[in-house]
């Protein structure tokens, strides 16, 4: 399986000439999900020649602007792009609000396909999608308004049955069902082949974390407890670490210390203040506290 | 007096890699007015280096989507650059509702600046903003929803008075103020030194008109005789007037119809379908009724 990470725009609320606000693709398996919808994120979507039509779900942090202004315009051209396939929305309930409000900017009746909402949760880690081998969860975090961030894991697969064993036991489908579930096989003179020799492990389930935008706060860590790559907000060095309070974000320090004791496998550092023209700064800063830090650009591509 | 025009995006609903969706920068002696806001508007002022806080009057043609979702953005951006000053916003009346809707995507009482909105009149060629120096007019067009378009036009000066004539006929403040009126100058003896003499003609005005989104109809040319440039959307070729038709869009032959009727100085053709990769053909066959035709592209700047 496959888990690879588009970042199309990790800068903070006022975009520069390098940095976009915030927007990224997950892909699973050529499934994309889109994670926050920053202004100006369809034309990065088009840039990255990423494909459009596959995108069917849409996860949108927060409402300030920086993480959704770019939605409007990237419904509209899927409608002019002929798209008939449900859209599925994660967001704050305002958003259903604003989008169906007489004074929408986006008209929903005349989109020519549905939009399926799904209200975030205020409280607790709470799974809001799900198949047959992907699940994405919601984590309230705490900003100035009503945010969340984004856990995205691969499903633990069956194990792998070994083809040599089926032809040398003879084993049925049904038997092949209960062997993939960790079953041990019962041969017809009562001889038990254990699962282990039957079997080989599936491979390890990837995962993904996207927190921005909030204060630290003890939960982050419990929350992406040994996720493999967490994308963290780090908005200021740690000499403003002042400002990061008074504007509920994150300084490097806090985002490595979340991701050191988090356990997380490599830390991507993202949503900078517009005052970074150069950001190797706050890498080395968060290098200090956890080595397997990068920070984020745009067009970087993460595999997971 | 210098009149130039920056064309931040010409291309219709779907932006392209290419071609961002309706915007420019009209710069009347380092005054800035935006006509239109289309996505990504604020990432193009920054890319052309545009300075930012100078734009004090932003001008919205219509609702579509490709002529102002950048504006929620762009006020977002002016408030976190701590802009103080009145911002002129002349639109359609529902813009105000939408942006004054509890469910608005921009919060106006949060801004720090205040925005002055003026309603665009279904009725009539009207002037919607006036200085010493310069004229701005609404033109309504014939679009699926109410649609503007707009005239800029500097006005005439008051003639240069000679300099050499001052000292040799010793003329007070108080008769140059007439003479730059176009008076004569009665001397002491009674002799009548006729205005002629005294004064140099002012520089010729000059004038631009933006005209999208539109069926083509008599009106235009009325409305825009003799403009020295005129941007005129083109969104299709003229082998697809019945598209033009049934979208309530224009066609080559129809832009430079009314170029010619209107006897324009220039012809700018702008608001490309994203069918068109290249735009040369729209250019060649506006081209064979009106000769002085150029075809818009993002970057474009129009010294008028």
């Amino acid at each position: 399986m496959s888990l690879t990470i588009n970042i199309l725009g990790c800068g903070s609320a006022l975009p520069t000439t390098i940095r976009n606000a915030s927007a990224q693709i997950l892909n699973h398996n050529n499934k994309l999900f889109l994670i926050d919808c920053a202004e100006s994120t369809q034309i990065s979507i088009r840039r990255a020649n990423i494909r459009f039509a596959s995108i069917n779900n849409i996860f949108i942090s927060h409402l300030h602007g920086d993480h959704f202004y770019g939605l409007f315009g990237l419904l509209s051209s899927f409608a002019l792009t002929g798209r008939k396939s449900v859209m599925h929305i994660y967001c704050p309930e305002k958003l259903i609000n604003m989008l169906s409000s007489p004074f929408s900017p986006v008209n929903l009746d005349d989109l020519g396909f549905q939009i399926e909402f799904h209200i975030l949760n205020p409280s607790g880690v709470n799974m809001i999608f799900e198949d047959k081998t992907f699940q994405a969860y919601s984590v309230p975090l705490k900003h100035r308004i009503p945010t969340w961030g984004f856990i995205f894991k691969e499903k633990l697969l069956q194990r792998n049955i070994k083809k040599d064993c089926i032809e040398k036991y003879q084993i049925s489908i049904a038997e092949i069902v209960q062997i993939k579930l960790g079953s041990d096989l019962r041969l017809a003179d009562g001889t038990i082949i254990p699962n282990s020799e039957l079997t080989t492990d599936p491979p390890k389930p990837k995962s993904y974390a996207y927190i921005s935008d909030t204060l630290s706060f003890d939960g982050i860590a419990k929350a992406v407890s040994n996720i493999d790559v967490l994308y963290h907000e780090a908005t200021y060095d740690s000499s403003l670490e002042q400002r990061a309070k008074e504007t509920f974000h994150c300084t490097t320090f806090q985002a490595a210390e979340n991701a050191l004791k988090a356990n997380v496998g490599k830390l991507v550092l993202g949503h900078f203040s517009s005052r970074y023209q150069e950001v190797k700064i706050l890498e080395n800063e968060a290098k200090t506290i956890f080595s397997n830090t990068f920070c984020a650009f745009d067009g970087m591509e993460i595999d997971v």
